[in-house]
C-alpha cells in the first residue's frame, strides 16, 4: 500500500469536517477553514516518541487517543472550543493492524469533542507522531499561564494524579501493584489520559490561570507562578490519589502526585473568596469533571510545601524534561 | 542543557511575533492568534526524516531554511499570505552548532515571508522535524487542486525543475557531473528550495488550479487532473531545465524533470486565451518568478506526454512514494 492508499484508507476516509467550518480538508495542499467570526485563534503541536512518549506496548488503540489527547489538553488548558487537527505521521512500515488500531482511537476521541481532521502528512521513518491541535475562544478569553494573582485558591482535577508515573514506574520495575487490575487502571491513566475540555470551557471567564500537567504538577505550576510573577503553598496531602496510589509507601505518592508527569490533569487558580469557590464548583458539577482545591497563590515567590497538618515540607524533585534522564 | 533551556535560547528567543497579530506567542499552552476579518485560515503540515527528507550531509542552516520552505510551499500552492507556524523537534542528543545553525536558516526564510514562529514541542528521539503553517486568503479564495478547467494552460515555476532530483542521483552515485561547482549548483536546489510565495499570491483570482511540485511533477499534476476531472497534454521538452541537467542524457534529463521531485516549484494552470497569458506573464514579472508554459488541460482524461516536435512519448515514471523504494 502506497502513501496515497494510506492516507484515503485510514485518514480521509473518515475524517468528516463540517463543510461550512472546513470548506477544504483533506487532499489539498492545504486546508481551507473558516474562523468564527469574533474568535481567536489557538494552536498547540505535540509530538510524541516511542520509548519516550508512549512504551511500545501500548495498544493502537490506545495511542492513536493519546496522540490527540495531549494535544487536546493544550487547548483545555486555554480553555478553548476544539476546532481542526493535522496530524503527521512517520512509520517504519505500513502495518494495517497499528494503523486501523490508531485510526479508530483517534477518531473516537476526535468525534467526542468534535475536532475535525484536516490535514497531515505520512512518511516513512521511526515511529513518531506529531499532532497540531487549532481551536477557539472569544477574544482575551484565553486561559493563560500569566494570569495568577495572590489570593486565588489552587486547583487540580480528577481523581488520579499520579497513576500515570505509578505506571511507568512498575513498568521499569521499581514499583509493585498488589493485581493486575491495579496494573490496568494506572496503566489506563498513562495511557487513555481524558482530556479536560469541558472544564475548560467552563472556567472561561473564571479562572485567572490555566496549565495542564504534563511534564509534573510542580513544574508545571511553577511555570505559571513565573509567569505570573507570583508564589504558592500547596497542601501535598491535599492531592487528590487512587486508592491504588494511596497503597504505596507516601514517599513515592508524592514522588507520583507531584512530580509525575502525563497526568493531562488542569491546574488553575481562580479567586479565593466564597464566590469564587461556588462558580468553581459550579463549572466543575457543569462539566462533570472532578476539581480538588490543592493550595493558594502568594506574593512571595517560590512554592511552598506543606502536610496536611500544616508542617513544612522539604521535597526536591525534578519535573520531567526529555533532555534529561528521569 | 534542559528542554526549557533550549527552547528559550535557540527559539524563543528569536521569535518576534507582532504583539497585534500574534497576543500569545510560544511560552504557554497553545498560541494566541488574530485572524484577519474576512479570511479564510489555511493550513499545511509536512514531516521531514532524515534520509527520505534529507541527508545526514545536509548543512544545519540548510535543513531549517527547507524544513520550513517546503511547508511555505503549501502555502503558495494556494495563494495564501504566510502568517504563523510551529515547529516540533525530536532531537537525538542536544547539539548546539546544530541547532544554532538550523534556528539561522530556519528565521532567515521566516523573517523573509513575514511568518512568525508561534509554538512546538521539543523532544529526545530520532531526528524528526514537523511544521505547522497557517496562513490566509480572501473568502473563496485559495488556489486550490480542484478548479482546473479545459482550455487552460499548463505553467510550471523556474528554470531549475529536476535539479534536486539530479543531485540525489550524483550522492547515489548513479550520475556524474562535470564539475564540483556543478554539483553545488544541483545541491542547492535540493537543500535550498525558494517556496513561491509571492507568485502565489499573484495568482489569487487568476490561476484555475494550482499544486507544488514535491512528488515529481507527473504525479503532482495528476492529482490535480484527478481533483478537476480532466486530462491534458505536456510538452515534455518544454520542461524548465539548468545547463546542468541539459548536459545529461535525456532519459536522465526527462526522468529529473517529469519524475524527480522535491521541487518545490508550482504547477498551475490559467485561461489559456490571450488575455490569461498576457496576465499570467504580468503576475510573474510582478513577483519575479519565472514561468514556463509546458501543456495544457484537455477533456480527454489521462495524461499526454509529446515532445517538441509534436511526437507523443510512451514514458513510465513512478512519482515518488515514500512507503515504494524509489
Amino acid at each position: 500500500m502506497g502513501e496515497f492508499d494510506l492516507i484515503q484508507r485510514y485518514f480521509k476516509s473518515q475524517s468528516h469536517p463540517a463543510a461550512e467550518a472546513v470548506p477544504v480538508g483533506i487532499g489539498d495542499d492545504c486546508a481551507v477553514i473558516n474562523p468564527t467570526p469574533g474568535m481567536q485563534w489557538l494552536v498547540s503541536s505535540d509530538m510524541l516518541v516511542e520509548g519516550r512518549h508512549f512504551l511500545s506496548t501500548v495498544a493502537p488503540e490506545r495511542l492513536g487517543h493519546k496522540a490527540l489527547a495531549v494535544n487536546l489538553s493544550d487547548l483545555a488548558a486555554c480553555g478553548a472550543t476544539p476546532r481542526a487537527f493535522t496530524l503527521a505521521l512517520s512509520l517504519p512500515r505500513v502495518d494495517e493492524t497499528f494503523l486501523s488500531g490508531f485510526a479508530q482511537g483517534l477518531f473516537a476521541l476526535a468525534q467526542a469533542h468534535g475536532i475535525a481532521l484536516v490535514g497531515g502528512d505520512t512518511t516513512a521513518g521511526p515511529l513518531n507522531i506529531c499532532i497540531t491541535v487549532m481551536g477557539e475562544v472569544p477574544r482575551g478569553q484565553a486561559l493563560l499561564r500569566s494570569g495568577a494573582r495572590v489570593g486565588d485558591d489552587i486547583y487540580v482535577t480528577g481523581q488520579t494524579l499520579g497513576d500515570a508515573r505509578l505506571a511507568l514506574e512498575v513498568f521499569r520495575g521499581t514499583a509493585r501493584l498488589a493485581s493486575g487490575q491495579d496494573f490496568e487502571q494506572v496503566r489506563r491513566a498513562m495511557e487513555c489520559p481524558q482530556p479536560r475540555v469541558q472544564l475548560g470551557l467552563a472556567l472561561r471567564g473564571l479562572a485567572h490561570s490555566a496549565i495542564d500537567v504534563s511534564d509534573g504538577l510542580l513544574g508545571d505550576l511553577g511555570h505559571v507562578l513565573k509567569a505570573s510573577g507570583v508564589g504558592a503553598r500547596l497542601d501535598v496531602d491535599a492531592l487528590p490519589r487512587s486508592a491504588v496510589l494511596a497503597a504505596q509507601d507516601l514517599t513515592l505518592q508524592r514522588e507520583c502526585g507531584l512530580a509525575g508527569g502525563d497526568d493531562y490533569e488542569l491546574v488553575f487558580s481562580a479567586p479565593g473568596d466564597a464566590a469564587g469557590r461556588a462558580a468553581v464548583a459550579a463549572a466543575a458539577a457543569a462539566s462533570g469533571t472532578p476539581v480538588q482545591r490543592i493550595g493558594s497563590i502568594e506574593a512571595e515567590s517560590g512554592l511552598r510545601l506543606y502536610d496536611g497538618a500544616g508542617q513544612a515540607l522539604a521535597l526536591q524533585f525534578n519535573s520531567f524534561d526529555h533532555f534529561k534522564s528521569p
